[in-house]
């Protein structure tokens, strides 16, 4: 009877081991990561409205594979994409200042999730405030959540 | 010696129905599934091409939790996305003949895949061709995969 129990522990101890959920609850981890998120989100326009977008990009996975969708078509690349915002937004009057309005954020699975809404950059007189919506995946990564996709229009 | 045959016999039972990976390897699944949505674009361009957007919608999840970012904004629900359609495009010489170029398919999770390229509509002289891009997550449901989130630009 003994040997029984310790060979029962035994399979529970297999299945635990194996297929136990995370600790917690999964509205909790995503109530979470969406938090992470919105900070990104709000680092990035920080960033952006100090005119300072090698910091912008650090919401962006810093990857060959980043895939960015804008105005120039379809960019691969963290360095290439900083060096077409370099292009369009060549000094602080045609950055301006950034705010991001997120309508929507879908959880794809417990790593990605799909972040909507619109930007907005107020600017001077002179060149005209811009906005647009965005629509971008964000992927978990040991280092936080970052930007590894984005169509931005 | 018998009995603890048959316990870990029954241990490794445990273990395999609750944890067994699915029979085909990854990459075969992807594979498998990005086939599986080729198939679904094509379909759309067909019904497109027809100039019925009701066959077109068959892509689309069927949900008032449709996601659909184009020039109108932000829409929300299938029969809305359908409605903005067919007022954008009320009759065949509006729509043309719609082709996908995918340029690229990322798998996000077993379930979702990021599907991004470049959209044409060949129209006569007096409309006008389109393009732009287009940037949509598909989603495995049990009646195949359909788009659950669209920004067409």
């Amino acid at each position: 009877m003994k040997s029984k129990l310790v060979i029962l522990a035994a399979i529970a101890t297999v299945y635990v081991t194996a297929c136990a959920p995370a600790a917690k609850a999964p509205a909790q981890v995503t109530a979470a990561a969406k938090n992470k998120i919105r900070d990104v989100l709000l680092a990035q326009s920080d960033c952006w409205s100090r005119s300072d977008l090698e910091c912008y990009m650090q919401g962006y996975w810093k990857s060959d594979s980043l895939l960015f969708v804008g105005s120039r078509g379809l960019t691969y690349g963290w360095q290439q994409t900083l060096d077409n915002y370099k292009r369009s937004y060549p000094d602080a009057s045609a950055m301006g200042m950034l705010t991001f309005d997120v309508k929507e954020m879908r959880e794809l699975s417990p790593e990605t999730m799909l972040v909507v809404g619109k930007w907005h950059l107020q600017r001077e007189a002179a060149k005209g405030n811009l906005e647009g919506h965005f629509f971008v995946v964000f992927k978990h990564f040991t280092d936080g959540w970052k930007i590894v996709a984005d169509h931005s229009s």
